[in-house]
This record gives C-alpha cells, structure tokens and sequence, in this order.
C-alpha cells in the first residue's frame, strides 16, 4: 500500500482583467459580468497554489528542489504579475480572463514546464483572486 | 482525459451553540462536552467554505456567476448568522450544532439549492470553527 | 533619547452576546441593534491583542516573561471563553457588551492584574469582534 | 485621566492602477516605476481599515453604529471598487495613484463624509495594497 | 450513497532543523541545499494540519472529541516543538528532516497513536513550513 | 496642521536560537527561559515589519521607493535569515536572542541604512515571533 506525497508553493501575482464578451451587446455584459466589465478593467493580488506530487528522493528528502520550484514559477509569472492579462497577456487575447480561465491556462503552462521529469508530476493548480474566493484545477482520475 | 474545475466561495457567519444531549444526566454532559455544555451557549465566527464543480461555460468562462452563488449562500445563511443555533434554528432541535451536523445540514440545504442545474452541483462543505478548526462534508466516489 | 519597547500578545476566546438595552422598547432596540438584538444571541471568536510596555530586562532580555503573562491571560479569560456574556459574566449585569464595553471591561481588568510591577504596565487592550472590526482601548497622553 | 477608545472597520476593493509621470520620459518612468509603469496598469485587492475615534455612547455601548459606518465606507468605495484608478477615478487625473496618494484621497474623502458629529472623528487611514506592505495616513498631534 | 466526513485540527511547533547528507561532499551539500546546509542551523513555526475520518457519532454529534485529539496531538507534538529536529529528535538521526521526511514521521506516529478505534482513523498529515510552502501526506486509495 | 504618512513593508525571515544567561546555572536558565533554553535551539518564522515615516514626493507619490526599501531589508536580513542567531550573528555574541533584543538589534541597524535621507526616517520595528505575540520598537517622542 502506497502513500501520496505532496508539495504545494503558494506565489502571488497583481493583475488586472476584464470581463467583456465581444460577441454581446453591451448591455448584455453589463448583465452578466456587472461590475467586471468595466472598460479599462480592475485587478487583484492573485495568489498561486501551485501543487506537485511525486516520490520523496532518499538522498535530499525532497519531491522537488523548493528553489528550483521557485525559479519556474516566477519564470511563467512575469508574463502575468504587473500585466493587465486581456491587453498584455497573448493567451487571453480570445479568452475571457475569468479566476477559471487563468487556472486553466497556468495548469497547461505549468505542465508543460514540469514535464519530462521521471520523479514529479503536476497535481493541482488552485487560484485564489480574493481571500474570499478560489478555483481549483486539476486532472481527472489521478 | 478530463479536467475537473471547482470554484470555491468563502462566507463568514456569526453564531451561538450549546453542547447539550437531552437524554445524558448534566454531569455526563459536562464530562463528554466540557465548556461547552454551558446553559447559555457561546459563540464562534464561522467560516464557510462552499465548493461548486461543473463545466466551464466557453461564453462566460465560469462555472458559476459568482454573485449568483453569494446570492445564494446570504439567503440560506440568514438562517444562521446571529442567530442561536440550538434556539433559532429548527433543523437542530434534536441535532446538536457540532461542526460536523452544522457541515451536514448545510450540505444538504446547499445540496438541495443547487439541485436542477446540468452545469454544475455541490461538491464541498468545509466549515471552520476556529481558525484552527474545520470539518469537510462532500459524497464518496465524487 | 529614549526608546518605547511593547510587547504584545494575542488570545482567541469564543463567546455570545446580545445587544438589548433594556430602557428601550423592543422597537427601539431592533432598529438600533438590529440582528445583534435577537434573544438568545450569537457569538464570535474574538481575539485579544493584550500589549504591556516596558523595560528590557539586561539579564533575561525580556519585558515581561511571556509564560506569565500567558496564565494572566488565560485566567483572566476563563471568565469570558465559552461564556455568554450577558448571562455568565456578573460585569454585563447593567453593560451592552459590544465590542467597545469589552475592549473597556478587559482594560481595567488586566490593569488590575499587571498593577503593582516596576517593570512593566498595560499599554492598549485591542479587540477583534471579526476578522475584519476591531476596538482599541488606552490611556491618554502615554 | 482620560482613555481613548477607537473603532476600526476594514473593507476590501479590486483595483488597478498605473504609475506614470507625464512631465517625465518613457525611460524615466520605467526606471523609477519599474514594472508598475506597464501602460495598460495592473491591480490589487487593497484592504482600507478606517479608524474612527470617539466616546462609547452609554446607551448604545458603541462609538459609532457599525452598520452606518459601513454603509458610508461602501458609498465611498464604489468610486475604487472595481475600477481603474487612473482612468475611472476623477482624483486620479493629475495624481499617480500610490498607494500614499490612495491613502490621502481616502482620509479627505472620509473626513469630509464623518465631518459634523459631535460624537467621533476620523483617526486614520490604513491601506493594505499587499499582504506585506502597507500605508497609514493620519492628523499629526492627534 | 455515504458520506465522507473530516475533521481537522491544527497546531503549531516552533522547531530548528539543518538539511545535511553525510554522504555528500560539503560543497555538494552546500549546492543542493543551499542556506539550510549552515552548520548550526536555523527554524520555523510549522504548523501541522491533522485530519481524522470517521462517521459522526450520533450521541455526541462528533467524529473525535476535540480535546481528546488536541492532547494526543500535544503528547507527540513535545518532541518536536521547542527543538532542533537533527538533534533533539531520535527519528532525524539518519533522515534529512525535510518537510516531506516530518510529514511522514507525524503521519507514522499519529497513526500508531489512532489505530485501534473502529470510530475514525488518521486520513492525512498537512505540514506547513511557512505561509507559502506545506506538504501533503495520505495513504494512496483512501 | 500637519499629517503623517508612513509605509511599512513586511519581510520574513526562518532563524533558529536558544535562551541561555552564561552567568546562570543550568538549573536557573531551565526555570526562566524554560522550552527556550535547550541546547541546541529552536526556530521561527520571523516576520518583521519595517515602518518608515516621511513626506510623499510629488513627483513620484512615494515616501520610499519599494524596491530599494527592500534591497535594503534584503541585505540586512541576510545575516538573519537562515541563520541560529546565537551562533552565526555575532549581535548576539553576549546578548539572548529574545524578540525584545532582535527588534532592538534590528532598529539599530535599519536606523544606520536609513540615515541621512532628508526624505524620510526610521519609525518603527515590529518583530512577530509567532502569529500569536509580537514586539514593537521605536523612539520616544517622536
């Protein structure tokens, strides 16, 4: 019988989005996404959960090195901290920018990042965009 | 290969409860519940948080609007908030108002709120007491 | 010149309460108190932040031993933990315990407790009713 | 020997905001502003705590109704809330929107808004723009 | 169709611990484990979440009585808190006292000191380093 | 009349240390300092916040310009974070590493890095030691 083993590194990013589908009316915006449609936007100090599961080395008791970790993850945020994500970011040019979708797209990112190492995984992406409110993300069945 | 996507709201309530089994003598009320058996109750700021799981709509880029769900949640915690709970609320005149039945009963009035949707269902009650207390309610096998 | 040096120390305790001014009529304490009116209370976990200034010890680099202080607090608080303070607590017999009459109630409480040291005195009582309200208490011109 | 007895209420709102001079050039703004100079801005979820100094009325046990102090804080911040500071916020046109100018709009804004009571006064002004820094604003000799 | 219910309890421990493998040369050591290889050490308030399964007893309306865990969880936690892990703690002679490595340790003890209840068992060891790094440990299929 | 404008900046840092008084016996370091005197030290997660005091530039809106205020904070943790205080800074050659003596330390220090400034001073060091006590530092009067 198995055991699972876990390692999260929480990170946080300010942004700013808004929520506006091109293909509605304005005033239909203005029903759906309220006061997140504004035009020039608003922001939030996201913070990034980003979880990695794998086996813990015998040598160095760790799933992944913390500053390796670290160095990735800052990496793939500067494309997001400091940015508005609809103007600045490529992938919501057709995307709205909802806590949703930014954890999708940094689940795809990130995975893309970590693959190929034999000895960790990525398990789960939790976005937080208030301490009020989050979005989790992760692969089915694992 | 599937994604699973969960959207959690948090919401604070302020509310009293007593620790008290009608059929146990007051000294065995006393040893098994201790402080809190106490006639008048005490109180804590409850912390809930309400999971939602479901399918990311592609025009909205949200599982759930959110000020839908915190529509929701101020109606069903009207019930609790400043409120006694062994006083003011009937669904525990025969439960006592631990964590774990406050976490049941509010699975099961979420549960029932949310019922109906094809795009999204309850997935998980977490309740803190404290800040260093909390219990989680969901189904086996979700 | 000389130099101020605080120390402070925080203690949860989780109480009820209820807002009812017994000179009014139901309508006038409904309308001021609103929910905070209702008959059988509610309650918070509040939190003291208890800060006592004073010198620093050369020998233990202390200004006050923080173990001490520590079951000061706790005693003190056995009065108010798990309590309802309009029923249990003889000090809000005649006194609305908001926020305020506590921060007040603790103050001469503690001041009373730390009289009598040449090292050290209460410095502020503040009171955390929620995470997001708190009441300070102090004295003038210190 | 008086005390003083002082409320704080904390609110949080979504913004974003861009650091720019306009009398300086593009280089010198992106040297002293580094990444906050980006032209599409970029936001923060600010929490403001409002400190209100006053006498607890003996009848109320309160220094000021939390109710009506939150139903002024959130008139106010529907100005913030949701916004882009620069763009959305008329006392943003000529005045870089730091988080010490935010802090000083605030305390003008509020000082006005609590002006005429006999009974408190406004204290200070603290915003939160992260977890980890900060801003007070307040009367000098107060 | 059941139910899964959890309770979770946290505590902290302040303790000090040194990454080192006497294996490795001290540049490798120094390498791999960077500012934690110094020789004297240095240390964290962990804080430990613990979480129990079990089915909600219908006397008591809980999974484990709260004070009961809480003085299991100070029985174990004494050999931890208020030490330096490599050298206080007979379980570190051979092992890098890693978060992963605690995590597993605290997950071994617990569930020696729950086993034997029919009415919950130990379901997952949570161990915090600081407010933005914490490990997970469960038993695979739980 | 005038205002005052502060900003403060946390930053924290993991260092391990130990209570011992070299002119005390064994037996006297046990009962003062208690946990605190074991041999080999224990730790914490640090977490000090630095306040400035000053005008805002009407240029830039800043007291301080963040990122230098955190080069600075940067540098002078270096020689605290990671580190067993009593062992590798040789502040605390002669002087128990309490929180009150680590303020102390730290405001000296910071005073130095911050001199000469027209623009802005030193205000206040407060040092958390835990989420739970903390100490402030400042000058008299000011």
């Amino acid at each position: 019988m198995g055991y699972r083993k876990l390692l999260t590194k929480k990170m946080e990013f300010s942004a700013s989005h808004r929520y506006w589908n091109p293909e509605w009316s304005e005033e239909k915006n203005r029903e759906i996404f309220g006061k997140s449609a504004g035009p020039y936007g608003h922001g939030h100090n996201y913070c990034l959960e980003l979880t990695v599961e794998g086996e813990v080395d015998p040598e160095t008791g760790m799933i992944i090195n913390l500053d390796d970790l670290k160095t990735i993850m800052k990496e793939v945020l500067e494309d997001f901290d400091h940015k508005h994500l609809n103007e600045d970011n490529a992938r919501f040019k057709d995307l709205v920018p909802t806590t949703e979708n930014i954890a999708r797209v940094l689940w795809e990112i990130f995975e893309d990042r970590l693959e190929g190492s034999e000895k960790y995984r990525l398990y789960r992406v939790r976005l937080h965009e208030t301490r009020d409110m989050y979005v989790d993300y992760w692969r089915d069945g694992q």
